[in-house]
Order: C-alpha cells, then sequence, then structure tokens
C-alpha cells in the first residue's frame, strides 16, 4: 500500500469533513494516485447502509433526501449525500442547488453533501458515483443517499449499487409517464408518492398496484408504497419504517450478501470495460484516432476490420 | 471476404425488404457472422441521409416520422424507419406499436420500419443502432430515420450519428423539462413544436429562443424552430425544408465529411470498448466472475487490484 495518502487516510477516519472533501475530488476527478487510494480506501468500507432515491425532475428529490437526513441525524447517524445530476451540464444548477442545500446543514458536520453534474464520459457516471460512496463509506458515514434524476440506464446503473432503492413519483404527471413507469418497476423496493396532497395520488398509486400485479420480483419482496408531503415533513416517519422493514427484510432472508454479490459483478465487469477502454484511448493517441476516423469517414477502410486489429495491437502492448 | 453472405448481400441490394430484415436480425441479434455481414456491406454503404428525430414520450415522434415518410415517397425517395424506444422492456410496446404503423404503409415496399426496444446490455443500444443503420444504408435506403425517446446519454449518443437531427418540443409540458432542455441544445440543429394548436405554443418557441441566445454552436449554426400538428400533416412542408436548408448549410460550410469523422472517432472508440468488453467477459466466464464477486462483496479483496490483475491476463490471453 502506499504511504502517500496515509494522513489523509487518517483524518478521513476521523470523521474530518476537509478531508473527505478532498478525498473525493481525487477519485472524482482522477487526479494522481486515484486508484491507490480507493485501494487503500477498500479494507475499510462495508458499514455505511447506501439508499438510492431516484425520479423525475420536479419530483421534490431534494427536499425529500433533506427530510431523510434531518431524521436520520436526530438519531445520530452520521449522514453523506450524492446528488447526481446528469442531465444540467450547462446550468450549474446541481452546484448551485447544493451550495444553497449545504447552508441548511452548514452547522452540522454530521451532514456532507456532494453534488455530481459531470455527465461523464463513456459510462463513468455510474462508475465514478460508486467510488464517491466508497469513499464516503471508508470516511464512516452510517447513511450514504445518492440521488438521481430520471430513469435512464444511467440512473438505473447507479442505483443498482444501493441496498434499498427508493423511486419517488408525483400525482399529476399524466399518462405519457406510463412508459417510463415501467422501466421502473425493477429497481423500486419502496415507491412513494411526493407532493401526495395534490390530486390524483390515489390514481398513481393504483397504477403502482396494477403494474406491480404484473411482475413478481424474484426477492419476493412487494415493494410498500408511502404518500408523502417532503416540504412539510408528512410522511417522512412512514417512510423511515419501510425503508427499515425492507432492510429487515433483506436481513431475514440472508439476501444482503447475496446481493452485494450480485452488484460486484455488474461493477467488476465494468471495472475491467473501463480499464481496457483506457488501454484502448492510450492506443489512439497522438491523432491516430483521427486518422482512423478520417480513413473510415471517406469509406477506405471498413470499421470493423480496423477495430480487430487495434485489439490484437493492444493485447500485445 | 466471407462468401456465405453473398445470396442475402445481392438481394440485399436488390432492394428486397425481406433480405433487409434477415440482414438485420443478424446484426441486431449478433447472430454467428455478423461481423462478417457489416465488414461486407460496409463498402456499399455512405449514400443514405441519416434523420434522427427525439423527443419526450407523447411528443408524437411516430405520427411526425409517419408524415415525414410520406412526405419523402412522394418524392420516390426510399425510406428505412428505425424506432428505437429503450424505456418500454416489458410491455413490448414498440413491437406492437410496429405493427400497427407496419399496416399503414403495408402496400409500399419502399417504407421499412424497424423497431427495436431492447435496453441492450452495457452501451449496446447506441451501437447496434449504428450497425442496423448501416444495414439499412447498404440496402440503398436513401433516407434513413431514426426515432428515439427522451434525451438520456443512450438517446444522445444514438442521434450523435444522424446528419441532421430533429429535437420534438409540445406545449404544456410545465416548467420542469426546462432541465431536460438544456440537455438538448447541444444536439439539435431544428426543434419542432409539436401539437402546436394546443395552449402554450409560442412559450415554448420563446423558451427555445432564450436558450439559443446562451449557446453559441461551433459551426455557427442557428437551429430553426418548426411549429407542427403532425396528426394533420400541418408544418410538414416547413419541417422538410428546415431539413433541406440544414443540409444546404452542411454541404456550403463542407461540414458532412467533418461530422462523419467527428462521428467515427466516437464510434471507434466504442466499438474498441464492446470489443474489449467481449474479450473480457470471456476471461470471467465458468463461474470466475461470480467468484471474484464473491471475495469483493466479502472485502476478501479490493477490487482494483483484482481488475489491474484480470487486465493483464487479458492483455496476454
Amino acid at each position: 500500500m502506499s504511504t502517500e495518502f496515509q494522513p489523509l487516510i487518517q483524518s478521513l477516519r476521523s470523521g474530518d469533513p476537509r478531508s473527505l472533501a478532498r478525498a473525493i475530488s481525487i477519485v472524482e476527478n482522477r487526479l494522481p494516485g486515484w486508484a491507490e487510494l480507493l485501494k487503500a480506501l477498500f479494507p475499510q468500507t462495508g458499514h455505511a447502509r447506501i439508499l438510492g432515491l431516484t425520479g423525475a425532475p420536479g419530483a421534490g428529490k431534494s427536499t425529500l433526501v433533506d427530510q431523510l437526513a434531518k431524521h436520520y441525524r436526530k438519531e445520530n447517524r452520521t449522514v453523506g449525500i450524492i446528488a447526481v445530476d446528469p442531465t444540467s451540464p450547462y446550468t450549474g444548477g446541481a452546484i448551485l442547488g447544493d451550495r444553497i442545500r449545504m447552508q441548511d446543514h452548514f452547522s452540522d458536520p454530521g451532514i456532507y453533501i456532494r453534488s455530481m453534474a459531470t455527465r461523464g464520459s463513456l459510462g463513468g457516471l455510474a462508475r465514478t458515483t460508486a467510488d464517491v460512496a466508497t469513499v464516503m463509506d471508508a470516511s464512516g458515514r452510517d447513511l450514504i443517499m445518492i440521488e438521481t434524476v430520471g430513469v435512464g440506464q444511467d440512473e438505473v446503473d447507479i442505483v443498482r449499487l444501493a441496498d434499498v432503492t427508493v423511486v419517488i413519483l408525483v400525482p399529476g404527471m399524466g399518462d405519457d409517464v406510463q412508459s417510463i413507469k415501467a422501466g421502473i418497476m425493477e429497481i423500486a423496493d419502496i415507491f412513494v408518492i411526493n407532493k401526495s396532497d395534490r390530486e390524483g395520488a390515489e390514481r398513481v398509486e393504483r397504477e403502482i398496484r396494477a403494474l406491480q400485479s404484473l411482475a413478481i420480483r424474484s426477492d419476493h419482496w412487494t415493494p410498500s408504497i408511502v404518500k408523502t408531503v417532503a416540504s412539510d415533513g408528512t410522511g417522512i416517519g412512514e417512510l423511515v419504517a419501510a425503508i427499515t422493514e425492507y432492510e429487515a427484510y433483506l436481513q431475514k432472508e440472508n439476501l444482503v450478501l447475496q446481493h452485494s454479490i450480485e452488484n460486484w459483478q455488474e461493477r467488476l465487469i465494468e471495472m475491467l470495460r473501463d480499464s481496457l477502454l483506457e488501454r484502448a484511448r492510450d492506443q489512439m493517441q497522438d491523432g491516430r484516432l483521427a486518422a482512423y476516423a478520417a480513413e473510415v469517414a471517406g469509406h477506405k477502410r471498413d470499421p470493423y476490420t480496423l477495430v480487430e486489429e487495434i485489439v490484437s495491437k493492444i493485447a500485445k502492448s
């Protein structure tokens, strides 16, 4: 193990938020030594429970997460929040929101919030989120909440690393969301109907139940449905209870380790892919990629044979 | 070149829809010989213009695409349509819609529609869509339309391979879509406000203009905004004119080849990644992946060192 990061790791373990921020930056931005840092931190992980929360823009994720954070703080559990919003690369909205939200919890070092707005290069966002969660875990946080926008493949990849996944819906989204909801069914351990004082909450609940009747989960868990009004705290207690209940179910059925193994199967493949991709990029430096692309675009070379040739080269490098 | 596919390639080039369907199935499902087939077809590509159309569920994409198809058929151009909907793996909605839509054009072999609803394995959907477009191009279609749901990273990857990208919006989606719209700005060559007879069309237009004033494209093109009511054909002529105008702009500024080279830079990297990933999966067969994952989940081994070790093995294989 490299000794370079020992001081950082020491203060990170003592719970120092600034060391946590620095370690996350190293890992998130792939600064020199990031892999060594993760290797050193890994043996200290496994303590934190990871909660994933996803929902469309405007579903009230941040407010809900903040309410949960306040609740868990009252139980003296330390909280780390990773807010992932890949849809807003331009506005910097996530960063701004981050600062506003941080003010709320500014006096409490037991809550640490980190926003990730980077759209990420090829498949990078889920991987980076997982690595940032690893750092938070190693820092001794009891609970990590990952909140993410929407339900694209990126988001599915991201929430997959959570122990418990909460999908947040709101009444009045209309019929057009039906197709999106279908994709959600497989990842939700708990459904939240937020802004449930709005008209249509009952209808959303009926829709969820109807969809549930179509699909049986391999772990035989029937996701609970909790109604909340996050802005005034209504239903937060019930949501906490539902989370606890699902965690107890996982424990009782011995599913925690199994879930973790399945998760690592996916992650190892992704890490392998990223690592190989890095080698591929190395092969393509110094304008070689542009030259190849020009040959293919000009129909002077077929890309399928070309890629085979490059792969052989990488294997030998 | 393999001679196995010569009869198929011959009838494919003569425009036979059944050969086209078979060739697409081979490529889409990675049936034996798919790579050989693509290699053989590639020299015959480059003729088709590729149009990408994207928008949220319910924006009226299919109707708009069908109207465009009818228009181009009147000009005697042959059309291929690839309908990508990764959000509905359960419902089979795309397949059903496919059949209904096919009936509409059943008597016209000049229109070929193919739905792809597969969520795809790691990063696979954009790649497969590109390969299917290659087959359609080689079959002599003049115009290929790729329609895709939403604006996640998957969709951005998919439309990137289009020569012209049309983003479809509808009035009355509310403020919550602002964040999604921001992500759209960079990929839209043309905006369509569909269902423009609804209240709020002017407002959507104002919002697009406001966003446009914030970002200048590297090619200095200002995307046009076309209002349509696809269901009754209103504005389709204007949309066709806007597409023609942008294509003329690309020609005039010599941007076609440049665009293609940039596109191939991305695609070559993706193809390389997929090819390397395949090698990685080979390394992980026979339960080896599950065994590794169990070691990591049990904290007996750190995943970062493990992946490095596997990569070294792959390089030597």
